[in-house]
C-alpha cells in the first residue's frame, strides 16, 4: 500500500463561521474538506473570557504543510480576535495520494 | 498509563456506502468502528471530474497496520473507481489495548 | 506559524455517559472539549461479551500529556468495567497555543 505523508488540519469553530471557513480553505488551494457538526466548551476569542456551549463545527482538510500554514495564517488574522476557534495539525498517511 | 501504538484508519466516503464499508471492516478483522455523519466537498471517483457536497460519513477503525492495509486494499479495488473516498492513517496510542 | 506539540485525547463512549465524561474532563483541568455524535460497534465493557450498535459520542480534548493521563486513569477506574469505551491519544501540533 503506497502511503504519502501529508497534514490533516482540523479546525473547530463556531458554526456561524462555516461559509467563511470554506471560502478560506478553497481559496488557499485545498482539494476538499469534511465537516461534522459538534458541540463543546472552550474559551471564546482572545478578547473575551466568556465560555460557550453552542453549535460548533469540526472542519478537516487534508493538505500539504504549506497549505495548512496558509489557511491557519489567514484564519488567525481574520477571526482569532473575535471567534472561538481551535486549529491543530496531525501527521497522517494518505492512501490515495492522487487526490490531493 | 500503558499505551499500545496502533493505527487509526479514517475513511471518508459517500453515505450510501455505509453498509458496504462496515462489511469490509468486519470481514478484515477490525474489532469495532465508529461512524459520524459528515458533509464536504472533494473530487468524486477517479472516473469523474465532478464535485459533490452530499451526505458523507466518516468511519474510524482502530486496528493493526496489517488490518488497515487489508481494508484499504479491498476498498480501493471495489470502490475507488466509482465513488468519492478518502482514506488516511494516523499513529495513535490506545489506552485500553486489551480491546483490539 | 508557531506550533506547540500537545496531545489530542479522543474518547469514544456510550452517549449516556456524556455528563460524567464532561465532569471528569473539566475536573482534570482540560481547557475545553469537543463532542460529536457517533454510532458504531465494539465490545461492551470488560464484564460483558455483548456488542452494541447504539448511540455513542466522540469527545475530543486537547491537553498536555499529564492531563490526558489523569483523565484516562479516572475514566478507567470509574467506567471501564461497565461501559463500552475506547480512548486513544494522538500527537498534534496546535496553532493557537495560548488557549490551552
Amino acid at each position: 500500500m503506497e502511503i504519502t505523508e501529508v497534514k490533516l488540519l482540523t479546525i473547530i469553530a463556531e458554526a456561524v463561521l462555516e461559509p467563511q471557513l470554506i471560502e478560506v480553505v478553497e481559496e488557499k488551494g485545498a482539494g476538499g474538506y469534511t465537516i461534522t457538526d459538534a458541540r463543546g466548551s472552550g474559551s471564546r476569542g482572545v478578547r473575551s473570557a466568556g465560555w460557550t456551549h453552542n453549535g460548533n463545527i469540526r472542519l478537516e482538510v487534508i493538505c500539504t504543510s504549506d497549505v495548512a500554514d496558509d489557511i491557519a495564517a489567514c484564519l488567525r488574522e481574520r477571526y482569532y480576535a473575535d471567534y472561538a476557534m481551535v486549529l491543530f495539525v496531525t501527521d497522517v498517511g494518505v492512501l490515495r495520494p492522487d487526490k490531493f
